[in-house]
């Protein structure tokens, strides 16, 4: 069934991937976003602030059936300026859900929380029943609105389904706000046959999943059922868990190149938060039909189809 | 030793058991609420808006060694006003923790959530492991600043304590803007020998604490050792459940009354909301040392020399 789908965040890295699979499926979109270039083709472009209504207002005066909200201040950014974070990541997605469940009582809303809800460092094990305690301006932000699309969605004002994102491979070049940005780093410079020198060490274990796979996540979240989710309306994604090591020598065999070209370096700090990732248990997710890219080799190989 | 503990919603009905509390133990205690009349004697009070920068501005100039949060748009009133609630329960509460943890970093903040948070209707039983999934503006908005107390704590900005209260009894007579009035005024009225129609059936189940006991388990709260605290920092307080025909029946033995003054004409939601409270089991609450009033005769003795 064609849908009119407003997509907030749509000149970002999941959301480019995300508006052009809605187009092929059909699909009228609506993407909004600070600057309309990067939208894709096809969509409605709405170039502006999201903290501003107006802006907000314009995005959905189209037509809304149903909202996928990725646009956010990322974590690096929100750590800089928890001020911008504050506006953008809690007061103008709060706002949106008002808006959005006004114009389209009980329409789907699909919202891109992060692991970074689960604090650091995590506990020595990661399921369904592990709570929420996190650190970073971010993940904090990103928690409280977890619990307003829950209030809402029980209050039948939105039907709300949030998936936490684990590291998205491969993010495009170039400062992207996100601290955990070497992990795309490592794809560019090995497609490219460049030395990279990686800020965390080669035993250090990711959660993973493909930007490809991603937006098929969300393709999913669109239409799923919410019996199928938790009380709390929130699931943290399915993902691979790999070492930095094997993610490289996996890289490397796909490209041609050797493994060698990579040297690790690693800063306490983002090894903290980024590569010292437990074990990883997602039965809710798993059971609502949400999926990780499978295995390595697939995972690379979707990754490195989108750079 | 010695503090100076600002107490929010310090004229309100935990509030000023909390001050004497305070001020008897040989605290400084600054209160805040809307007038100045509740706030008892002996405390710097402080009247206005909280959600007014100057007003909290003023109640922090005096120092700040501890900050309890009692400050509320409580259910009922959120309920009709969502606008105040997340102007009062989430902004300015926000506001307050960076306020106060720039001119004190690390300060003891003890913050009064609800077992709104929990959601409505509850699952067939409530232990630490139940996910919140609030329902209620006031639950709703309560959650998403349970995550900003966990946040700032784990950054090291306060060092927090939310406790979710209970049903807290016996609140004095008039309206409250809280919907679990009917438990309070059932003690009104029998001490004053009055029938009373229960909107909630006998055979009800109610989660219980007095005033007294709840002013005691936040001065607790005050100096705990946040290492005996699960990872959220938040814990459900203890609370006795018990029927609303076997609390009407030890009020009316102590008022020396007969129970058959108490009638019982259910409300649907009211009966959903805060009558059908299935076991309640407090783990994490019990370690670190919080407790109920212990047995049915007591917190109602408890809750009658507090009107």
């Amino acid at each position: 069934m064609m849908m009119n789908v407003v997509v907030t965040g749509a000149g970002g890295f999941v959301g480019r991937e995300l508006v052009r699979k809605l187009l092929a499926a059909g699909h009228h979109v609506t993407g909004i976003d600070t600057h309309e270039s990067g939208i894709p083709e096809g969509a409605r472009a709405i170039a502006g602030d999201f903290g501003d209504a107006a802006v907000r207002a314009n995005a959905l005066a189209g037509g809304c059936d149903a909202l996928v909200h990725l646009a956010t201040v990322p974590g690096g950014a929100a750590e800089a300026d928890p001020a911008a974070s504050r506006r953008i990541n809690v007061d103008a997605m709060y706002d949106l859900l008002l808006e959005a469940g006004v114009i389209n009582p009980g329409l789907r809303v699909v919202y891109a929380s992060s692991i970074a809800v689960l604090g650091d460092p995590l506990p020595a094990l990661v399921d369904d029943a592990t709570p929420l305690s996190p650190k970073m301006i971010y993940g904090g932000h990103k928690a409280m609105m977890e619990h307003a699309v829950a209030m809402f969605s029980n209050r039948g004002l939105i039907d709300g389904v949030t998936v936490r994102l684990p590291g998205i491979l491969a993010r495009p070049k170039g400062p992207s706000g996100m601290k955990s940005a070497f992990m795309s780093d490592l794809f560019h410079a090995l497609k490219a046959g460049e030395t990279f020198t990686c800020p965390v060490s080669a035993a250090g274990t990711i959660w993973a999943q493909s930007v490809r796979r991603c937006a098929e996540n969300f393709m999913h979240a669109l239409t799923l059922d919410c019996a199928l989710l938790p009380p709390a309306r929130a699931v943290t994604l399915p993902a691979q868990r790999l070492t930095m090591g094997d993610l490289a020598a996996e890289i490397a065999r796909q490209c041609g190149v050797s493994p060698e070209l990579v040297t690790y370096a690693p800063d306490a700090a983002l090894e903290a938060a980024f590569a010292a990732q437990p074990p990883l248990y997602t039965p809710a997710a798993l059971r609502a039909g949400f999926a990780h890219d499978g295995d390595p080799a697939t995972l690379v190989a979707n990754a490195l189809s989108s750079i």
